[in-house]
């Protein structure tokens, strides 16, 4: 069946395609590489954006040239499973993407004609940059999109386009937004990097599992993680293997002496080969890898030739450091600083990669809204092509609508300094959260059994509980799990909603600690303190007594 | 690793669901079942749509009492595959759907503020049911969402809701409608079934196979069908056996020959469990099941044991026959005939299903827009509680801003009846097209070397091709899928796009027929009379000449 499957996705006929890569362009020379201040030149080097119906595109496309001074990546082929080398392009996508000999007619595609999608115009209210603490005073900016505002010039992007399918990496538009936004953040080290759309980053990481993952395969994971990836990668039989973490995230000399020492020996496990992380404000701990940390991980990784899965949600909500008695400082937000703050962020692992080794997940939920399910990977050329076999006859693309959406206000409406602007305004207001968490902590939680880390970046609080301390396992009569459940239960009662820490944790190992994961991201501000207070009572009477079973 | 990653997925908390379900309400009495009528009389007794953020939900807090009458499902867990038998709820989206002791302040899930979207409001404009087709005169409708419109009581959806997750079925909003929309046409005969909100039906289908086939298994489908199954299929290992077809659609009697006939020793392939079917307008076959044909193949199934998945985009496009000369007559459109269109449509898989063994996918890709990536497919609890668990740490649901729009122009602008209405004019205006294309069909194209069928629903029309009198074959000079390419360059030249059949070949035999598949969804109307007409003159020639390789 192979053999005949593999026929059935051979194209005989080649049309040419759409667009002309933009490094083919000899006009071009060498810059220093994309920042806010150079996007429009490039864009007009680049030329206009492809405007027909699911125009085939790529991060190609809107690079600076500057990209295509360092070498390649790697070939990561080999890391293949069966499933992805099996996939090829679709007969339908690539002819809707082709446009021949001028005045042909297409029978062939059976999309809709957009005269039957019942939408005539869409118009979003938001907020206008700078001033997003004052909005009273600007009153936000409305964008109004038409139907077939592309067709009379008033548009890039219309609802006749954006309702019909896009191609599967994602429409022009909003692609070369965000091409350009991972360009100006990460500046990628290899030459043949590209962003791919994805419908949120739940749906990007099970199909990346699927990509690189067969099952009996271990991956490594930091040893607690989201327990969301947890539970996609055991059903495809995937085995996690948890690395140490300390305070500052995966411990690069814990993840290299495992991989020496791996029993390499026939019939024993294969040696893994990827690496999930959550580098900064990791979920559940909130810890955030230093430089150092990021670059030994790395090392170790071209070491022992190592993929990473670098699943980065929380990146733009790096706070900082937390000082006593200083909410009024951290609370300061100014706008003109787009500069700074984009030299303070910390490197991504995508912005030390230079083999090509770094599938980035770019998170839309935790700074725009979860609601859009639109969010974007970057990756080599041939991994992204890989995973979009697999996007187009699966997910086929994220929203039109989000991607509309998404595009008008980050591109028309905010441009990339507004939507930095917006992204220094959310790290602002995480920062007062995060600052009266670790307060309510300090003022309310008991010391002697419980213990956390300051976190300098993310949503999350994590708990340490001392739990053999507690009186019913001094007397030997209750054990770790079933205390744990117990403190819930009376954290409840209490009017607490809180994570347990077990049900983060990665590989098979229970582990003899105890933790508890806070977040400070969804309760109403004057509620954290009260939370924190009941957590504290909760805690304060499991030193005294033991709940009710 | 299985105990653990079980024991990992266990509920030791049990908090009380938000919502009861709808039969359980003992006030409710028996009725004849959900019409558009008593829509409003349901919902009353359902009571208010539960308004927090990713409120847990189901169609059984929707469906009419009438529906608990029926006995239930069949239990398919037996075919299910170990990837979804190892799934199970998520930690955190149980978490995020309690609400237990009022004044519970939440540390848990990890949802943004929706202080933290950067959308104040959303407007959209749609047409006005009923009369669509003189939309000039009634200028449309305007509907407007702000973000809080929920919590002062104007609406009962908002941003701040469909930005934030939702429930993995959908959003209570929406998947009311869908629910009441499903039993209103399709009265589905047993009792425990239920809808759930898909990011696309691709997406959908994907995980649907995941969920049913393993490496190895045979599936069967008709013997030419959608592209995109196959190609979704093909990678995971599913070998497809293609069922002949008639001018009733899927031949019954073949379908119980091979099954019957099947070798079941040992060594031999897995005898198939599961049949994919396009049963109306079928792609790309442009054939619409029957009635009888339609009871054939159930029975069969039935006989069999065969689980059916019916994938039915174009359901509502049930044009009816083809009349000579009657453009005109075709073309009447009357909304008053709600009832009369409703009575007119072949009844559905799904709608003759008595033992639960019918997955029915729903698109709206051909009735509302395909960029909107929603879609939904009902199947009975056991089976959608499965596919959900795969969902949730996927695709988890999708996009707010699609489900949004959807619920506020079909529920609270249009209603069930303006619905309808919307594809009574759909179904009128590619009744239209279709007329056009058959027209063009008798009048341009060589019946001595090509046949088609005229479609009686959907978007296709089918061409058969008398290769073998093509001069070159007769010299013996060329064979089938040379010949069939030739034609298809010489087609591209001369200014028409169309696809080669063989792109939609089920199964492993080529087969020895030819065809081509055109759509009128898509091309300006009139430019379809001209396609026809190249299309003519491209075959006309191939009856003198030979192409040019």
């Amino acid at each position: 069946m192979a053999a005949v499957s593999t026929s059935k996705r051979d194209f005989s006929f080649e049309l040419k395609p759409q667009h002309q890569p933009f490094h083919a362009n000899p006009h071009v020379t060498a810059c220093k590489g994309l920042t806010i201040e150079n996007v429009a030149q490039s864009r007009s080097i680049a030329g206009p954006l492809p405007l027909s119906v699911a125009a085939s595109t790529s991060s190609d496309n809107y690079k600076s040239v500057s990209c295509y001074q360092h070498p390649k990546a790697k070939s990561w082929k080999h890391r293949f499973t069966r499933e992805a080398m099996l996939r090829g392009p679709t007969r339908l996508r690539a002819l809707a993407t082709v446009t021949a000999n001028p005045g042909l007619i297409t029978l062939g595609s059976g999309r809709p004609s957009s005269e039957y999608f019942p939408f005539e115009e869409i118009q979003v209210k938001i907020p206008k940059p700078p001033y997003f603490l004052d909005q009273e005073a600007t009153k936000g900016i409305a964008i109004t999109t038409g139907k077939y505002d592309t067709r009379h010039g008033l548009s890039s992007y219309d609802l006749a386009l954006s309702l019909n399918y896009s191609h599967g990496a994602g429409s022009p538009q909003l692609l070369r937004f965000v091409t350009e936004h991972t360009e100006i953040v990460h500046h990628p080290p290899y030459s043949d990097w590209e962003c791919c759309l994805t419908a949120g980053n739940t749906s990007g990481l099970d199909m990346v599992f699927r990509m690189f993952c067969k099952p009996g395969d271990h991956v490594l994971m930091e040893d607690y993680t989201y327990s969301g990836t947890l539970e996609a990668a055991y059903p495809l039989g995937i085995h996690i293997t948890g690395v140490r973490m300390d305070q500052n995230g995966l411990s690069a000399t814990h993840l290299d002496e495992m991989l020496t020492d791996w029993d390499t020996s026939p019939g024993s496990a294969t040696k893994p080969s990827l690496l999930y992380m959550i580098p900064t404000g990791q979920n559940p701990t909130g810890v955030t890898q230093s430089l150092t940390r990021r670059r030994e991980v790395y090392a170790v990784a071209e070491k022992h030739d190592i993929y990473i899965i670098e699943d980065d949600p929380y990146y733009f909500l790096q706070m900082g450091k937390y000082q006593e008695h200083a909410v009024e400082k951290s609370a300061v937000f100014n706008p003109e600083l787009v500069g700074h703050f984009l030299s303070k962020l910390l490197p991504s692992y995508l912005s030390l990669d230079i083999s090509g080794r770094v599938l980035r997940l770019e998170s839309t939920a935790k700074i725009l809204a979860p609601g859009l399910r639109c969010a974007w990977l970057t990756a080599s050329s041939e991994v992204v092509q890989r995973f979009l076999y697999h996007q187009d006859v699966s997910t086929v693309q994220p929203s039109g609508v989000s991607q509309l959406i998404m595009y008008k206000v980050l591109d028309e409406a905010w441009g990339h300094e507004g939507f930095f602007q917006w992204l220094m305004y959310l790290r602002h207001e995480y920062s007062k959260r995060r600052d009266i968490i670790i307060q309510a902590c300090e003022e309310y939680l008991p010391r002697d059994i419980c213990q956390w880390q300051r976190p300098e970046a993310g949503m999350f609080l994590w708990i340490e509980l001392q739990w053999r301390k507690h009186p019913l396992v001094k007397k030997g009569g209750i054990g770790k799990q079933d205390l744990e459940e117990r403190i819930f239960r009376e954290a409840v009662n209490r009017g607490v909603l809180y994570c347990q820490g077990s049900w983060f944790r990665a590989g098979e190992e229970i582990g003899d600690r105890m933790f508890l994961r806070t977040t400070f991201s969804a309760a109403p501000l004057g509620d954290v303190q009260k939370a924190i207070e009941r957590l504290g009572s909760t805690l304060k009477s499991a030193r005294m007594k033991s709940y009710v079973a």
